[in-house]
C-alpha cells in the first residue's frame, strides 16, 4: 500500500516541522503556515491532515512521546544479552537525560507541552499517559530484581518507581539548562540506583 | 523614606502582574502594555521601571526566586524549634511542591522560564543560580546530619543532595499536570528520605 506509507511519513514531516519550531521559537510560535513552510510542503498539505493548531499539536505530542517508546524498545533489543532490571532503568535514564542536539530538541519540545498542560487539559492527558507508561516500566523492572533477589522485598515497587522516575525527568530540564551536563546527570541516577539496590535483600 | 517604600511596592506589584500573564497565557503574552494592564497602572509608570519586555521578565523571575526564598526562611523560622536537618530538607520540599493556586501559579511562570531557558541565555543563569542555592541548602543541612550521627558518613553530601533537590524539582510538573496530588507528592518525597536516612550511619 504506497499511497499509506506516503500519508504516514508525510505527517511524520509534518510533527517533525511542529518540533523544530517549538524547539526554536516556543509552541506559541506554531502556525499551520510554519509548520507548511518548515516542512517544505503547501498549506493546503498540511491542512489536508490538520484542520487546526491543536490539532497538529496534539499529534507532534503523540508522536514524540511513541517515537521515545520505539527508541527505548530498540535499544533494549539491541543488546547482545536481555538487561538486568538495573540496567533496564538505566537505559531509561539515558534515553531520557538530553545528550544529543535531536534530544535536546525533543526534550525543549517535551517542556514546552508540560508548560502548556498547566493551563490547557489537551496535553496534560498525553503526558500523565506517557508519564504512567513509564511509571509501569520501571515499577515491573524493580519487581522482577525483588524476584531474582536483587532488591529489598520491603521497598514498595511501586513507589520506588516513582521516585527513580522523578529522578530521570528532575534531571532533563537541569541539562537543558545547562546546570549540569548529560554526563552528570547519568551519575545522580546512578548514585541513586546504588542507594536503592544497596538495601539489603 | 516613603517615596523609596512607594517604587518598591510599585516595581513588585508589576512582578506580579508579569506572573498572572504568564501563568494565564504564557511568557510569550507578555507585553509592557499588558502588564500595565494587569497591574491597573499606566504604561508610562511600568516604562518608569522597565524599559522593555526582557527587563520586566528578568525582574519577575529574580523576585520569584527572591520570594520564595523569603517564605522558606519565614517558614523555618516560625517553628517553635529549630528543625532538624531532615526537618528542613522536607520544609523545601513542602515549598517547592505547589498545594495552594498562588504555588501553582508561581511554579507555572517558573516553568515557563525554565523552558525559555532552553534557547535564550538570560533566564538560565537566573535558574542555575536558584538551583545552586537550592542545592547548598540541602548540601549543608546533609552535613549537619552527617555530623549529628543521624546519616550514614560515607555518603556524598554533595550526590546526595542533587538526588533530593532533583526528586523535589522532579514532582512539580506531575503536580502542575495532575499526575500527582500534592499529598502524593509528599509522600515520594518522605520515602526517599526514609531511603537516604535508613542507610547505616
Amino acid at each position: 500500500m504506497p499511497r499509506k506509507v506516503d500519508h504516514e511519513q508525510r505527517r511524520r514531516r509534518i510533527a517533525e516541522a511542529v518540533w523544530v519550531i517549538v524547539a526554536l521559537r516556543g509552541l506559541a510560535a506554531v502556525s499551520l503556515r510554519d509548520v507548511a513552510a518548515e516542512a517544505g510542503i503547501s498549506l493546503g498539505q498540511v491542512q489536508h491532515y490538520f484542520k487546526t493548531k491543536d490539532q497538529v499539536l496534539r499529534y507532534a505530542g503523540q508522536r514524540l512521546v511513541e517515537l521515545a517508546g520505539e527508541e527505548l524498545r530498540r535499544s533494549l533489543a539491541a543488546r547482545p544479552e536481555p538487561p538486568s532490571p538495573r540496567g533496564t532503568i538505566r537505559a531509561v535514564a539515558e534515553q531520557t537525560v538530553p545528550a544529543t542536539p535531536e534530544r535536546r530538541a525533543g526534550a525543549a519540545v517535551w517542556y514546552a507541552f508540560v508548560t502548556r498542560a498547566v493551563t490547557a487539559p489537551e496535553p496534560a492527558a498525553l503526558i500523565r499517559d506517557a508519564w504512567a507508561g513509564t511509571h509501569a516500566l520501571i515499577t515491573e523492572a524493580l519487581r522482577a530484581a525483588q524476584r531474582a533477589g536483587q532488591l529489598d522485598h520491603r521497598l514498595d515497587p511501586a513507589l520506588s518507581a516513582a521516585t527513580l522516575q522523578t529522578v530521570i525527568d528532575g534531571l532533563v530540564p537541569q541539562v537543558l539548562v545547562g546546570h549540569r551536563t548529560p554526563a552528570e546527570a547519568l551519575s545522580v541516577v546512578d548514585h541513586h540506583l546504588d542507594l536503592v539496590f544497596s538495601t539489603p535483600t
